[in-house]
């Protein structure tokens, strides 16, 4: 039933999803892609590196706001079809909106209602600049 | 900059990734796909389900090996396209291979070298029968 498994199959997905946890707390910073190449990067630079999907190239995460993400330790799924990362999160934030995980948008299941959940890091407008 | 967004964004992607946590420890599990049926159940119910992309239908986590996910927080990225469930996972293990989580091989970046972390949990061919 086990699989003898080297790492993230990209012959049969070009792409993986990757989710990146802080090493220190736990918590589930974002999910981004990786093809074998920006995976390699990773690897090889102890700094995280996806494909960004919309803009079709390799996106070393932080090369524009600084917050790049340092490797702590580097896992994949008994598919081989889904990474985890394990990180330091320089400047204290993943998301693009300033808060410390993509994830701060929170459902009550019963009423459907979305509340914010953490408190924002930084402000995007000073970081990226208005555009 | 910010979306004003109150839910996964079915309409953009059919196929959403969920990434399940276990609400005590913060251990990431699994990650598995959702359908807006799958998501919708999963919220009425409070028990995690996810639809299967091999069997092309809702996987009710759970429903063969008993080690269902009890929902105990629900939250979607600052994109709309990943989902993350905090759970607690009934049985103690959510790999079909018998590991608390599937993320139990560790690649070491500078060799290459995968290494199992984590203790079986149970014994799959005991759980699901030899196939």
């Amino acid at each position: 039933m086990s699989i003898e498994l080297h790492g993230p199959d990209f012959s049969r997905h070009e792409l993986i999803p990757a989710i990146a946890q802080c090493a220190a707390t736990g918590d589930v910073l974002m999910m981004a892609w990786m093809n074998r190449e920006s995976y390699d990067e990773t690897l090889r630079t102890g700094k995280v590196c996806y494909y960004s999907r919309s803009r079709k190239k390799l996106w070393r995460k932080g090369e524009e706001s600084g917050n790049v993400q340092v490797l702590r330790g580097i896992y994949f799924d008994c598919d081989g079809d889904t990474i985890l990362l394990k990180v330091d999160q320089l400047g204290g934030a993943a998301c693009h909106e300033g808060y410390k995980s993509c994830f701060f948008r929170r459902v009550e299941p019963a009423s459907g209602t979305v509340t914010i959940e953490g408190d924002r890091v930084f402000d995007p407008a000073e970081v990226y600049g208005k555009k």
